[in-house]
């Protein structure tokens, strides 16, 4: 089974539009994309998997279930990459799905609900916004949005989409009927280090954290660096210096113990060696699955910018940018996660999910989980990316474990 | 006095190569400059000085002492500009110069040594290094340097100075004989704040600071802004932020009270809001008249810089930059500054000035001096920098005070 997946993801790979830059890069709805898609469509019938498209272009493979009305099992994650990616982001989700359903077919599983595998079209943000594959699943694009999201060339959604040969204007077709999933789950690398850290080869995700994303700039005076003592400065740049470092310690010191806390762009002016920065702006990422402990720390961070704005005589401006709600994984999902880790005999942690992914979208209407395999090194969106095949396979046969054990539930 | 060189400053400021960005761009050998500078010798005649180009385009104007062979006393600035930059910086030394020469002369001063008033070619970063009209005077521009030194256009300075009108081959004739010169004193706004802030209307300058320059890189991991516990991370702008607050601590609290430490630019990668930074550059510039005291910033800000990266799991390289050596004014041009003061009842403050000037530069062969006159707020090489008419009033006051004494001074 692992050498299946780990060639297959080898194949894949192949479907690249830099491949000189060293890593891969396949952006959605271009004609490398549309290849590569039909070349994951094959690999779906080929497993006994009845493809199709649906409206806004992600790629369906059903395996009908003994009770073919009941809410079905859905699996799967996206084949679309970001610039000079990795290759086993979203990947391992879709092609680890079909080799989970190649198995337990193999084993003689009949499944009571039907499995569906998804390649969701678009989790990484071509136009500046992910997830647009799952946002049209739940109905969270409309008209306007298709119109104005646009990507680094300025071509909108739009336009993109009709130019991989669908309407936007039927995109509501692909809208989800949440009546009819039971459950969705994805298989997907860990993108940090915590498994690798602690020896696990899965991780059961029982939350995913949403981030409160903010713009803090800092206005102090652009005087004359060897001429303007010490005290006489109002320098934005050490001003952010002291903000930076309060935000490590509140995100260390927060009540949940997984709030995390990055700048991550910091942008500042005038930007000479000779002139004290006058200007200063920071982008803030905060995230938990704790939604409290989360913006404990937000409001922690503000009160200390005013405080040091105001010590340093500073202005400081906060622009929001964005604010999601964490995702709690469903109770059926995380416990079909562990019953399968443990019949495998293979060690689990319960985790939280730092990333966003499909299956935060999802779970506005449906209920989700995740399985996590090691990320070598935590390195991802990086042409270092790497798992190893017997960790796919540890993946795989946790995922297997997973949709058997879902699409014999009887409830609902 | 002062109307006649507040009104000059307002007639040289027409000659502007970008008036609609709302300040003055008049670089070193454009057409602009030549203008403005035919301008200023125009002035200098209508002062009675004698004027002449030396082979660098610097721009001379004499009035003959009675001893003309004794070692003249020389003062100015320049009038080439950044770009969009404000009208006092440098023009206030030449006109202001000029002025004083005017008023000497209106009192029926008859010098002993020759007076000779300088407008110093490119003072002002065109071609990346400042006070290039001064090296040559102090012959410490080769051909080399000619041609590999480039403005953003990518003109080497030998081209610029042929478009102006000069031999390149012929610059060694502009070199000054230290022993004709009996000192060098240049009138300059502050282009701080610290005359302003003690309400005082004159800096006699008594050190000039020069810079150590260097850049640290620090390098971490890039890794998943969301996905990555803090207790994982490798983070460089985290780092950093220690590092800068660091800096400031060491300059605060420097043995000299004079040094000043900053961070002018920072650049950090990848820069996106959802990854950790993996490295940041920090250009440090570390100022001092006391060079012992800078010396022990800089090994303290380097000493600090590895305690943290060890303590982050981060690498550190230090790249040099520039390290200069400070200079002590001479004790006869400050000796006369201060009783020019003390004559005309002028409050004064002994002060270091920490940017760059010719001064500095000449400073090698010849004895220099400077006289500040306030910056409004501090703030210079912006279209906001201001210095009063009455402020500009009582530098010329000043300056003629110096150049009295200096012209009669016997010794040498």
């Amino acid at each position: 089974m692992s050498d299946g997946l780990d060639a297959a993801i080898d194949r894949l790979a192949q479907f690249n539009d830099d491949p000189e830059a060293g890593g891969i890069t396949r952006e959605v709805f271009t004609p490398t994309y549309s290849e590569a898609l039909e070349w994951v469509a094959e690999r779906m019938r080929g497993a006994g998997l009845e493809t199709r498209l649906d409206a806004f272009g992600n790629l369906w493979g059903r395996w009908a279930g003994s009770e073919p009305d009941a809410p079905r099992v859905v699996t799967g994650s996206h084949v679309d990459t970001t610039l000079n990616a990795g290759r086993y982001d979203g990947v391992v989700g879709v092609l680890g799905a079909i080799e989970a359903v190649r198995s337990l077919r193999d084993s003689g599983f009949v499944p009571r609900r039907s499995l569906e595998v998804i390649a969701v079209a678009g989790e990484e943000p071509r136009f500046g916004t992910g997830c647009i594959g799952s946002r049209a699943l739940v109905g969270a694009l409309g008209p306007d949005a298709l119109e104005a999201m646009r990507d680094r060339d300025g071509v909108s959604l739009a336009e993109a989409l009709r130019g991989a040969g669908f309407d936007p204007a039927r995109i509501a077709e692909a809208r989800l009927d949440p009546d009819t999933v039971h459950a969705f789950v994805e298989l997907h690398i860990e993108q940090a280090a915590v498994l690798e850290t602690h020896g696990e080869p899965i991780g059961v995700v029982t939350a995913i954290a949403a981030p409160h994303d903010l713009r803090l700039i800092l206005r102090g005076a652009a005087t004359h660096a060897g001429a303007t003592p010490m005290a006489l400065r109002r320098d934005a740049l050490a001003g952010a210096a002291e903000v930076m470092t309060a935000l490590e310690r509140l995100a260390r010191e927060s009540a949940s113990g997984t709030t995390v806390g990055t700048v991550g762009v910091l942008r500042l002016r005038p930007g000479a060696i000779n002139v004290v920065p006058g200007e200063v702006e920071l982008d803030v990422d905060v995230r938990d699955s704790d939604l409290a402990a989360r913006e404990a720390v937000v409001s922690g961070l503000l009160d200390a910018a005013r405080e040091i704005a105001g010590r340093r005589g500073l202005e400081v401006e906060v622009e929001p940018i964005v604010e999601d709600t964490p995702v709690q994984c469903a109770d059926a999902v995380v416990a079909a996660a562990e019953a399968a880790c443990e019949e495998l005999g293979l060690p689990y942690r319960r985790m939280t999910s730092g990333a966003y992914h499909d299956a935060m979208i999802l779970a506005a209407e449906v209920p989700v989980g995740m399985i996590f395999v090691p990320s070598a090194g935590g390195i991802s969106h990086h042409p270092d990316e790497y798992t190893a095949p017997e960790q796919l396979d540890a993946g795989v046969r946790v995922l297997a474990g997973v949709l058997a054990r879902l699409a014999q539930n009887p409830s609902r």
